[in-house]
């Protein structure tokens, strides 16, 4: 007969009023008697009521992986009974599946190492197991949140290592799939109008003909660079500081474990974690989450950049540019009916410009590490997913409601070709520069077409004109260029 | 007997289950049967569910005062049927009181104009109204929320009108206080300690002495410039817009207007908000918001000196600066037992952090008007709130579980000030600077006594040095220097 | 007769070639013979040759000013020999008067509190001093660079007051009168156009009338606002730390110094300043500066918007907005002959981003103070003088080079605001929203006038329509709105 | 016997004073007739004479291998005579070698997309090649600027080609040694003193024990990974935008420019150039820029930190941290003598704060692209180099000025080490969190020994004691923690 409690299949949800006691270092407290936090959880509750900001579910779902691989690698070195592992693991496994989620009630503002997050966590998971095994909630027996869940962990290296797998997961299976979507709508339809000519414009003015294809192919372009960056730059989230503890010396950790829990959490979320190689560098710093930061502010560059030329193309219905057609998807004015406004892309751009700022926050807080500890992570953390989410989000809609919906106005395309001044540039390496501004200018004070003006110049014959000025053979071919 | 709907006391909620038709001008929309809102909210929250940041509830109650106040004064004008204006008025207090917050569900991720919101304030009170009269929701019958609760309005300055409001309500009445309470907690705090000698520090490095009271009286000093000038920078929220509808001409809004509500907007609020003298400016730009959150930053760069100097102050207990002893208001680390962090210090740098980058945020915000509107509107006012409600908390809570707690390390702070080299500054008149410097060197090399080295000098005598290094005549007097 | 030095009019200029030895209290040192500083300038030198960003000159003619002030006080009160002041107090002028800017060699990226400026000042005027008594250069004797030109004084409290003294007259002597200008210029324009009906535009799309006049009052109402701001922003300039010396208990100056000091200041710069009134405000924060360079950034979001608008209304010449026609300053492109770009907006689009980010820089700097001192002094006090520098030239500039040579083109404007299908708002008071609504749609969609969709609508007449579809009443009067 | 003009010898320079006249398409122009520039250089110093921000020289080296590269290409194709080549070569040779430097007199304040510093180079190569011809400079004869310097090219694929040249070279060969540097010579600071064990520091507070080469190493880590960073993230401007012409699709550049002339640019610089393969993306976006100074960011974060912690550690001498001692290098105080200060610390965070303001320019700057061209192009090259400049010097200086000559205070380390409260750490896992933290507490309110407060607890024995509490086995071994 076992020597140790029975683990029981108890569901979850604690049936209970009022307050429970629960205890710490520091004594006693009083918590909400239906929930699974203890003492610490409680005491940053008190004195870290702060905004509407809370520590964002992605966190703690990754601490949830954090804390079982720990508890597998401990039980396999024996130094975490198989009975108490079982439990933690068993724990873990539902915060990870997000089901205790209403058990993690921390803001984003509190202690800059998230001590206080990584003991709601080993208090949850405790008094969960504590409950699973049928015993007394806050008892800290038969499992302890420090000595038991957080076996041969500290904050210092957990909290870190819940970041970049938090972030790393949201990046790769939230915000890429996003972008790479996104660019290949914008390329569907680029590759349909590869044959539109239309006018190019420089400096807001009108320039040489271009095609819309290319025109459309350039912001994919742009953004399947943004997504590389972001491949690149979120790399080093892959390095994980679990194994340093309290200083990065790994003190009381035993010996294998940062590569032991790397390999577990590999294992655990399908993606290559491996240990990091110098723990007081990544302890020390979150250079990791500012380099990764700083791919999303790319990306904010590129869709600020999208998301502004399409709204000047659609400019009008009748007074912009007016060449594209978005989709109306709401009406635009509450003053002013018939109105068609491009939202998405106003709501595209704000996204940007708070990415943008989101990456200054990350980075004024890797900036702002002393010693042996960095202890701005919660606000880096918060903004990084914070930065993550709204692309993501962000950029499905807007593939949906405005890139998939939007149209060509050939009507107005192709008369603005004709119209434009700047198809003058194809003779100039024949006559001239200056002869050929000269025909520019004159069309230009005369409100003649570029044709007359030429043909008055003496400087080509009808012939010449005709062959030279052709706009479908003035945008090249493809997209690199001569 | 009355031609006209009478309006009875219905309670708030609608009693029934699955989709309600509702219609806006692009035609018929499925709506929770249980909500208040109509079309054009249901059509934003299909475009525009982007990430979790919902439009803080503090820009729908501010909403429900200019609803009110354009109910007010069209009724007066005879616009607005009175009976019509009632209902309007009732529904509109509701939504000030937070009565209806669960009915605003939308994101701040929408058009740039926050002409969503507009349509959902005016959806909520035009149904609201409907149910008070009996009539059927849906209807806009017999109140409309373009026609009737949107008279005379256009979300280009009503949506402007409500950041204002929202923001300065915030300011003056959450923040400030919160700010001056710091301030008088330091400055009491600062008044005990005036005559508590200490060394200062220069480039971290020893320097003459100062006062404990001097070094407390410097933050207080900087957190009251800090505070006037949010007084100045958020004074220009004081100017509406509304009266300037769609472009800022004014069209369709009655003569006196702008006026009328401005002043009905002043009577509700207790503050004096007056019509802005300019639309143009008002409505194009959002200049007022850019200037106001410029006084926020400056807040966060004070409390992050302020902030950063009492955890250094704090450093220890025996290994660092080790002067102040701070409240240990939780265990410190998850690993180290005994450890007292300083969690509020590091929150309250999170917070700076934060701001700085949300001010960032509205600068780019602000820089990116166009023409008659400025269309980056959501992000700006959820960045100025958060940063207010942040430093709001953040200053609350570091003033109760920091400052007021904060005790001296006597022994520490007596024990410095004798052992500093600086004070051999005060010999400079008298010796001349090289000579001092020659003694406090010998000091440093020899590890002696700062009298012992000045003594072995021969520049001064045993009697010179003692009446001359004296540190509590050397911190001369009060705040204001020599 | 007098026993001591003569001073006599020695020509500034040092007739030597090669080295010359000067010492400080580490040592001699060699500096070049034709220079008038000292051993610490040589130091910086060597160890502080960083990028190519020197100094700039108004900081050390500022100090000339601060070190003028003190020997003026310090002789006033005996404490320096009325010839040594007067030796002191011509080589200040010099100095003030840009005379000897070529003995400032040193780099902006030096020692975080401006010490080694204050060493390159004392030392410049100290050996000037020395020379105009035929004493020899790097003697200090009879006029020492510390004990003398430094007497009283600290870095610490004149690198701040001389920071204070440049970047305000700075503001107060270029900045504000460039920008006055250009609101005068715009305002100009716009009281010529204010009977000038134009479409406006909300969200970039076509929208109801507004004036040619409205619109350019609305960029001078900004920039009003902006010139407002920067008065209020700059005036805590006026305050100097000068009395704190070292640690802002003003140890080493007499009583006294500060008020005097500080009224000699005003005086010979004619401007405001007072002594501060908390020195320890004043020398561990940098708040004064961050506000003011918070005002410079309003500046440049209201500049922002207005090259944006006037380079997008000028866009064009055929297919873009074409309303406005700017001066044609050169020649706009090297491979397309007669294009005409709008590049004054896009150098003060340019400055604008720079502003911003200067401004960062100034936030970033005021908030890594410690203690007794912030020592980030240099960059702060570069950012804000480069940023005042460049709003300055680039306000000339654009006023003189776009604003004063704009033009409209009267035939696009007119012609445009008979095509718009918002003049439809104008009906809506009048046939509710969602009739209008459908009138607009349906010109949109047929092509037709809104005269021909409105009265195939049958919701109003001839003659109702004509009544009331009258651009020029639909701009309302002057600027405040309804 | 030749037909063309024959090239001669003469030396760079110009004998002749007053003006010349030169001409462009808008007419004539008078510019100082011993310069080399044309009119529209001129034109560009009339109109935007604005700060003292030239651009940078390496802009116009860089735009010399861009013009000889397309001569190159343009005489192998037989466009361009072999006569002219020759003299657009040679000159183009005399701007690469900085030899013509003084004819490059434009702002960054210009034309946003540097068409003005193109034709500045343009002009001067012409005008330096028609004297090379024995021509009269200003006749465009027999060299002209536009058609034959400029042949086959825009500025708007010429402007971004040579800033990534420009931005390469002195990343690669200037930056980049310089890190490597620093980095080595902290790494063998940190090899020294490997085996020396000091206090560690979380949240600056006491913690467990770790090796002053640790410490080290982990500054060196951080750096090491920046350095990675800036090698990944300056790799996209090896991607050239020449042969896109004005819009990207290489109007006037005959086929196979893009990929010929990449590969001459590959092998005058030795750096693996390549053509871009979406000039689209290159010309409209500036996003390689964005990336590569994000990577410069991630430098200035991890120099911040380095430089802050340094400073720190060598706070004192008595009353500070007192760890390390820093070199002296200067007198550190104009008021306190004897005093050093951490100058070369303080640079470097002030260059640091600079760089991530920087960044934000560049960001910014590349978030305002429009349509086929991004204007705001001389901003963004003159942040990105001048934060590469900043950064190399301050690195080069950091290294021999401080961290070179940087010594340890052996004394005050050892005993720190012992009396290090958190010590207790090792216990927790004999005696329970807790309990440990029990003795902890004891022994801060005593002020006993750690030793004393654990063997009165009853909880552990002498010896016991003696074999777990040793503060070189906590430690661990290496970088990689547990």
């Amino acid at each position: 007969m076992s020597d140790h409690p029975q683990m029981t299949d108890r569901p979850i949800g604690i049936d209970a009023e009022g307050m429970r006691a629960e205890f710490d270092s520091l004594g006693k407290v009083e918590v909400p008697a239906d929930r699974y936090w203890g003492a610490q959880t409680q005491r940053s509750l008190y004195h870290f009521s702060i905004g509407r900001d809370r520590m964002a579910p992605e966190v703690h779902r990754a601490y949830g992986v954090v804390k079982k691989a720990c508890a597998i690698v401990n039980r396999k070195a024996g130094r975490l009974a198989d009975w108490k592992a079982d439990a933690i693991i068993r724990a873990a496994d539902e915060v990870i599946g997000g089901k205790l989620d209403d058990h993690f009630p921390l803001f984003v503002w509190q202690t800059g190492s998230g001590t206080q997050t990584n003991m709601n966590v080993n208090e949850v998971i405790a008094n969960r197991a504590i409950q699973l095994f049928g015993g007394e909630l806050g008892s800290q027996d038969p499992v302890g949140p420090n000595d038991d869940v957080n076996m041969g962990q500290s904050s210092n290296d957990t909290f870190p290592t819940a970041m970049h797998i938090a972030a790393k997961i949201a990046i790769d299976d939230d915000l890429l799939p996003a972008l790479r979507d996104l660019a290949g709508a914008i390329e569907t339809k680029a590759d349909g109008w590869m044959d539109v000519v239309k006018t190019g414009r420089t400096h807001l003015q009108d320039a040489v003909p271009v095609t819309v294809g290319q025109e459309w192919h350039g912001w994919a372009g742009q953004l399947r660079d943004a997504i590389e960056t972001v491949e690149e730059t979120s790399g080093k989230l892959l390095e994980l500081a679990l194994g340093g503890t309290a200083v990065g010396t790994g003190l009381n950790a035993p010996e294998g474990f940062s590569a032991d829990t790397a390999a577990e959490i590999a294992d655990l979320t399908g993606k290559t974690f491996v240990t990091a190689p110098n723990k007081f560098a990544a302890q020390g710093g979150l250079d990791a989450m500012v380099k990764a930061s700083g791919g999303l502010r790319g990306v904010a560059v590129v869709l600020m950049k999208l998301a502004d030329d399409i709204r000047w193309l659609a400019s009008g219905p009748r007074l912009g540019l007016g060449e594209l057609q978005i989709p109306p998807n709401e009406p635009g004015s509450s003053i002013m009916p018939g109105k068609v406004n491009p939202t998405q892309s106003e709501a595209l751009m704000m996204i940007a410009i708070q990415v943008m700022a989101n990456d200054q926050a990350v980075a004024m807080g890797g900036a702002r590490g002393n010693l042996q500890l960095n202890v701005m992570r919660p606000v880096v953390i918060d903004n990084v997913l914070r930065s993550v989410r709204i692309l993501t989000d962000g950029a499905i809609n807007f593939r949906r409601f405005c890139i998939e919906g939007t149209e060509l106005n050939r009507e107005r395309i192709d008369g603005d070709v004709e119209r434009s001044l700047m198809l003058v540039t194809a003779l100039a390496p024949e006559i001239g520069y200056n002869a050929a501004a000269d025909i520019a200018k004159d069309a230009a004070k005369t409100g003649d077409t570029l044709r007359q003006a030429a043909l008055r110049s003496g400087k080509v014959t009808e012939e010449e004109y005709d062959r030279i000025i052709r706009p479908e053979t003035m945008t090249g071919d493809g997209l690199a260029g001569a």
